[in-house]
């Protein structure tokens, strides 16, 4: 017995080694299409548009051929049969093993067919919809999202999902697994209520400035530069391991923890808003950086899920960049870089700017609260587009409608409306809902950082990030793919999720701006 | 017999296809490899460097793979069974399968093992050949050295090599085929005595100013930068399928014909050295650009080889930016660009600044005429030290001497000696031949440039570049690899390669300057 159990355990060991070099590997070759993706937004000469594609193209193939290579799931069986039921489920070995084996069937249940028919659509129908948003038709863009909402509830019939469950669910395991939308909407509706109402509270604060008080305060992006590369760095973005571009959209990536690009965009007009992005960024890329170097390019070296990843770039961006301690330390350094153009400025002005809440029809410039809105209207609608309870072509009204009743907004052009986002086009059904998510995880984070670090916004204040930051590398992003979103948010706070937190932190900003 | 060969035919074409789509996805996966080599030495942060080596490696194990994979071998058997004795073979099928025959019998050639250990030790050779650079300390870097030559004299062995050559031809084989020793030393003996003769008539001239006229005229980079645009984009450089960046060493990358990178740096302290770089390099570019697409990523859409793309980099830098026509369209941008600094420099100062002949002891300093020399040192040297004449322990003492008998310099330590150059610590036998190859292949090109073009040099004189650009995309951008170089050179001048263009070209240079 004990000569049978050694050999089994050599047998599972071995297996184990070759899944996870071959994940490695694939990993790494995943990294590789991600740089080249950075490169084309931030470098690649327009011409090289077509062979760009190529080159993803095949990488996405190899990969695509690799995670579904037979011998992954000889190499899972072999390692699963040998584990013990007695193991730590939370120890690297489990974790890589449960998260291979996940991306293996999830894989492998999707026949080929499928995979490059749902690809070549979402090329296609982006296509279609950069000239439908271009001529506000969304009739000419009705046709292309159908087939995408065919196409996803054929993925969807092929994943399955939970008995209680709907196929809008197994589409959104791509971005956040173990999240359904029965979850999301038990802390979605009571958020959605009880927001629309603040929201109200916010446009009627007495001392309410009728516009953004640096709208139109025009500076130099090379001084902006300056400015955010310090503060970025400030906050603990290592610049030896990753670098601050300039691209059409801001965004980050990463290949590795060592080498990690963030990109912002300037605005000639609004001096925040570029280092409101770049902390966003910079939230994300001090994530990757902070993800445990002996388990990279295994899942127990990766980020949980899009909306863990959003939480930290909404702390920084949100929780730290727009609270009013962190302006005691930063409007010096801001005045020090922009000059004489904001001289005039004061931290009360910073304060409302940074926090103005205002109604508005596109999601990517909506403030902190009503964010939020727009992205709950987008998951009740592609829910209901999934799961036929919305026609395409009814879509338009409903989204106007929404608008409506929750933003107070009429939406005058599809254009400005249910065209805005690029999402659909690609066929990315289930992603929206993880930006709200990551507001609040981060707010239910926060308030467990707070509790450890109660001087924390005293920190801020004389520009001391380094305990926050040592706090998420340590509950956070060390333990890579350890647990599932729901199961870190119960190891961290010792509650599921609830909208509670965000909705504290909101009214805690009504308050301060009502005092300024 | 006509279904029998219909069947045949049908076989070929799909072993053609088959071979012809595996080998461009190769292409495609080597491109994606230069890619990365480009950001790394441009856009990389430091602290990436170990991922990236490992990225790099798995791409040219996966590159390899695919090379050596026997279904190759199987389609190139199945195709030239198939082909006709009577076809021609300079039809793109047959250079294809003619470059794919050769690339694939020796990669298979070499064992696995010897790759292995050789790309092992290069990275380890590269490492002692740093440290004993920086120490001045050839007996630190010789083992290495010692065991690059034996890997490679196993490499020669395995390759193998023409009864009348010897193992080196096996090794310059990887950088410039069908070029053996024998036919270089023909070319280069006859060039060598006659240079050295040539310098000493530079350095005699009695007009000759005791240094270069431009030394130490600090300008701003960034007005360096507009101007060395301006000129390679007036030559030809398409910057919609283009980049011009900087990097610690000037190069050009390319991975499609859509998308081709230069870099250049900048010289606080010389003004033109940064132009002739750019010029250099855009020379290569515009190679690479004129590609053929329908050709793309196989070989009859590829370079011929070093040597014909050090031309097209040798033209452009040598024959066009260093000849007084040149200069009369160009100071006039230069002076736009540059400003008062340079509102003294004449014309005359600038062409002995272009052509100001000076044996230094280091190659990539060195000027237009006495750079061949540098290079028949290393060819002799490195020629012997393969062949058995020359230990690795006599390299210093028999470079040295060398210098003092071609160049009349005396090399006073082995940093500035046979320590200067990376090639042989990365175990490149037979690279540096190259460079005085280009500058013979681009002197009897020009000549036949001259020929079809009488008026060209006019044509300079007046920022008119298009004639020149047309004539090598004719002859040679589009030609791929139709022609191995020396047939190339007889394709387009009639004639075997020969030291007289180059001598002639030079020897008016002389003349050129005795007349400022």
């Amino acid at each position: 017995m004990t000569s049978s159990t050694s050999h089994d355990a050599a047998v599972g060991a071995s297996a184990y080694d070759a899944l996870i070099r071959h994940a490695r590997e694939t990993d790494v070759l995943a990294a590789v299409s991600r740089l080249l993706g950075w490169d084309q937004e931030v470098m690649m000469p327009a011409g090289a548009a077509a062979d760009r594609a190529q080159q993803r193209a095949l990488l996405a193939r190899l990969v695509h051929e690799r995670v579904t290579d037979p011998r992954v799931g000889d190499w899972l069986a072999a390692c699963e049969q040998d584990a013990s039921p007695h193991g730590d489920p939370l120890s690297p070995q489990a974790v890589n093993l449960r998260e291979l084996r996940w991306q293996y069937d999830r894989a492998t249940k999707l026949p080929a067919s499928l995979v490059e028919e749902t690809a070549r659509h979402a090329s296609a129908a982006r296509h279609a919809w950069i000239a439908a948003k271009k001529n506000n038709d969304f009739a000419a863009f009705a046709p292309a999202l159908r087939r995408h909402v065919e196409l996803a509830r054929q993925r969807a019939e092929c994943w399955g999902w939970d008995e209680r469950g709907e196929p809008w669910d197994a589409l959104a395991e791509d971005y956040e697994p173990d999240c359904p939308a029965r979850a999301i909407e038990a802390v979605f509706t009571p958020l959605r209520d009880r927001l629309v109402a603040l929201v109200a509270r916010f446009l009627e604060l007495p001392n309410r400035p009728t516009r953004s008080p640096v709208a139109g305060m025009p500076i130099d992006p090379a001084k902006q530069d300056g400015l955010l590369r310090e503060v970025v760095a400030t906050i603990g973005f290592d610049f030896n391991c990753g670098r601050l571009d300039t691209s059409a959209h801001p965004f980050s990536s990463s290949t590795h923890p060592t080498d990690v690009r963030l990109t912002t965009r300037y605005d000639e007009d609004n001096v925040l808003e570029p280092l409101s992005a770049a902390m966003h960024e910079a939230g994300h890329g001090l994530y990757s950086q902070g993800q445990p170097l002996e388990h990279v390019h295994t899942p127990m070296g990766e980020h949980v899920s899009l909306a863990i990843h959003e939480s930290q770039s909404r702390t920084w961006e949100n929780f730290v960049g727009r609270c009013p301690q962190f302006w005691r330390w930063c409007l010096p350094i801001l005045k020090r870089h922009l000059g004489a153009a904001v001289a005039g400025l004061s931290r009360r002005d910073v304060l409302w700017a940074m926090n103005f809440v205002q109604p508005t029809l596109i999601r990517v410039e909506a403030d902190e609260v009503t964010y939020n809105l727009h992205i709950m209207i987008r998951f009740e609608l592609e829910r209901a587009l999934i799961g036929g309870d919305l026609d395409v072509s009814d879509l338009p009204a409903a989204w106007n409608a929404k608008y409506r009743e929750y933003l107070g907004a009429e939406v005058p052009d599809d254009r400005r409306g249910c065209l805005q986002d690029v999402h659909w086009a690609g066929g990315a059904f289930g992603y929206f809902p993880t930006y709200a998510l990551g507001n609040l995880y981060a707010a239910q984070f926060f308030e467990a950082v707070l509790e450890a670090i109660p001087e924390l916004h005293d920190q801020f204040a004389v520009g001391r990030f380094a305990d926050l930051l040592a706090w998420q590398r340590q509950h956070i992003h060390s333990q890579g793919k350890r647990h599932r979103s729901p199961a870190l948010c119960e190891a961290i706070t010792g509650k599921p999720l609830s909208p509670e937190p965000l909705l504290r932190h909101l009214e805690g900003r009504l308050e301060m701006l009502a005092s300024l």
